[in-house]
C-alpha cells in the first residue's frame, strides 16, 4: 500500500530538520546569464530553446535544495506559459525532483466540479500508466481551488488517497484583494475562509485519510502575509498540514509564519520562490560568491533555515 | 486593433441566431464504436492512439456545430488527463474550431495572483510567437476562477484586453456544494457569490473593456441550476455575458437558462455539453440515426435550439 502523504512529509520535515520549502517559479528573463547566454539556449522565442533553459536551471536549483529542504513546489503556471512543451518540462522536472528524494509539491491551483475535477486530479496526481510515459512521476501533492465547495475537493482527496499523495486545498491568500472574498464575514462574524477551512477540515479528518502520525494527507494552503489567521486554524485543524506561501519576497516574515508550525515544528511548510531562486541577484550574495550563482542559491536556502529556526526558538 | 469580444459573441449570437452553445467534454470510454474500434485508435493506453481518438471526435463535434452555433466551449481538463500530449491536442482543437469560425472559450478555470496570474494568462489568451507555433491559435475567450479577488482577475482582463479576447469569471457553480461558500451570507444578508460578481461588474465596467455594442469582453460565469440568483444578476449587470452551464445533462431546464437573456436575446451564452456531444447514446436520437452518431449530435443541437427558441418566446 502507499504510504501517507501527512507521514511522508513529516518525516521529510523532521530529516531536514526544518520547514521550509523552496518554490520554483523560473521565469526566463531571470535566469543566470549563464543559462541565457549558452548558445543552445540563447533565444527565448525559440521554444525547444526556452524549456531547455528553464529545465537546466530548475534541475540544478533542485539537485542544490534537495538535500536541505523536504520539499519543493514547482508552479506549473510558469510552465505553460510554453504551452505544452512546458507541460511536458513540468512533469520531467518533477519526475527528476521525486528521483533526488526530496517531496514535490505542484502548485497547479486546479479547480472544478464532478468528472472535470476528477481528470484533472488523475492528470496531476495519478502516475501515468500509458506506454511510454512509465518514467513520468506526478508530484507527491498538489494545491486545489476549493471554490466550489466539497464538490470540487472530494474528487481531488480521492484520487490522493488512491496514489498515496496529498492535496493542499487554497484556503486564504496572500494578496491583498483575497480579503474582499475569503475574509466576508457572515452574521456571526465567521468569515468565509473560515467556513472552507471547516469543510476541508471535515474532509481532512476522515480516517482513511490519517497517517499513523496523526496527520492529514489533506493539508491547506494559507498565505503567511495573514498571520492573525494563524493562530486560529493551527489550532483548530491541529494535524493538518499548512502550506504558507508569502514567506521573503511577499512580505511575510518567519515570525509571521512559524506561527503556522505546532510546538513540536511540524505541522506547516513555510514557502520561498523568489527570494531563493533568484539570490543570485542580491548584492549580498554576488559581493560574496560571484557569478556562482549555484553558490547563492545554496547560501540562500542555508540562511532562511536558520531564519526560520531561529524565529521558532 | 483587435476587436471587442464582446461585440465579436454578440454578433455571433445574432448570426446564429442562438444563445446556445456547445460544451466539448471528451472522455475516451463514450466516444462513438467507429472512432474506439479503428485500428489507429483503438488504444486508450497507447496516449498517441487515445488523443488521436479524441482528436478525431472533436474535430467532427465541431464542423457539425459550428455552423449551428455562436460559440464551443472546450474543457482543458479532458485534455490534461492526457499530459502534454493532450494539451497539445486542445491547443490544436481550438486552432481547427477557429478556423471553422466558432468561437472559442477554452474552460480551464485558471486562478492565481500576481506573476502567476500573468503568466497563466499568456498561456491561455496570447497567441504563441515561438517560431513553429504560429499556426497555434488561442480561445477567444477563457474561465477564470475569480477566488484570489480582483488581484486575481485583473491580470487576465488586462492580457485579455491586449488581445482582443475576453475571460468569464466563475461568479456562482452549478454543483449542490457550491451553495456553502458562494451564497455564504453577510450581516445584512448579501451572499459572497455577490460580492465577487460586484467587483468582477465594476472590471467589466471599465470603458477600455466596453465593445461599439455596450458589452463588455469581462463576463462571469453563473450555473444555469440557480435561476432564483438569474434575474437578479441580469438585472444588476445589463451589459455583462454570462456564461450558463448546467443546461442538460446537469438538470437546468431552458426555461431557467433563458432567464440569464435580455430581452433582446444577448447577453447570455447556454451550454449544453454531453447532452449533445454524446447524443447518439440516446434512443431518441438511435431510432432516428441508427450509428450515424454524427447526424444525432447534429439533430440534438438543433432541437436544443428550438427547446431554448420556444423557452425564450
Amino acid at each position: 500500500m502507499a504510504s501517507n502523504f501527512g507521514d511522508r512529509i513529516g518525516q521529510a520535515v523532521k530529516s531536514k530538520n526544518t520547514p521550509l520549502i523552496v518554490g520554483i517559479d523560473p521565469v526566463y528573463s531571470r535566469l543566470p546569464v549563464q543559462i541565457r547566454e549558452h548558445r543552445s539556449m540563447n533565444d527565448e522565442n525559440d521554444i525547444g530553446a526556452a524549456v531547455d533553459a528553464m529545465f537546466e536551471f530548475c534541475t540544478k536549483v533542485v539537485r542544490i535544495v534537495a538535500p536541505l529542504v523536504p520539499a519543493v513546489k514547482i508552479n506549473i503556471a510558469y510552465f505553460e506559459k510554453y504551452l505544452w512543451e512546458g507541460v511536458e518540462t513540468y512533469y520531467s522536472l518533477v519526475s527528476e525532483a521525486d528521483a533526488l528524494g526530496v517531496e514535490t509539491i505542484g502548485d497547479v491551483k486546479r479547480g472544478d466540479i464532478g468528472h472535470t475535477a476528477v481528470s484533472y486530479a488523475k492528470a496531476h496526481l495519478e502516475n501515468p500508466e500509458f506506454a511510454e510515459m512509465e518514467d513520468i512521476i506526478t508530484p507527491d501533492a498538489i494545491t486545489v481551488n476549493g471554490f466550489a465547495g466539497t464538490d470540487g475537493i472530494v474528487p481531488f482527496a480521492d484520487v490522493a488517497n488512491e496514489q498515496g499523495k496529498g492535496i493542499f486545498v487554497w484556503v486564504r491568500a496572500s494578496n491583498p484583494s483575497a480579503a474582499a472574498i475569503q475574509d466576508f464575514a457572515g452574521a456571526d462574524g465567521k468569515m468565509m475562509y473560515e467556513v472552507l477551512a471547516e469543510q476541508v477540515g471535515e474532509i481532512a479528518a476522515q480516517s482513511k485519510r490519517i497517517g499513523s502520525e496523526g496527520y492529514s494527507n489533506i493539508g491547506m494552503v494559507v498565505g503567511g502575509t495573514a498571520p492573525e489567521q494563524a493562530k486560529k486554524l493551527r489550532k483548530k485543524f491541529e494535524k493538518v498540514w499548512f502550506l504558507v506561501p508569502g514567506y521573503g519576497s511577499q512580505g511575510a516574515t518567519a515570525q509571521d509564519c512559524v506561527r503556522f508550525c505546532n510546538d513540536d515544528g511540524l505541522g506547516a511548510l513555510i514557502n520561498a520562490s523568489r527570494s531563493i531562486i533568484y539570490a543570485y541577484e542580491k548584492d549580498e550574495y554576488k559581493e560574496q560568491f560571484g557569478d556562482n550563482w549555484e553558490k547563492c542559491i545554496e547560501q540562500a536556502t542555508i540562511d532562511a533555515k536558520v531564519e526560520i529556526s531561529k524565529a521558532m526558538s
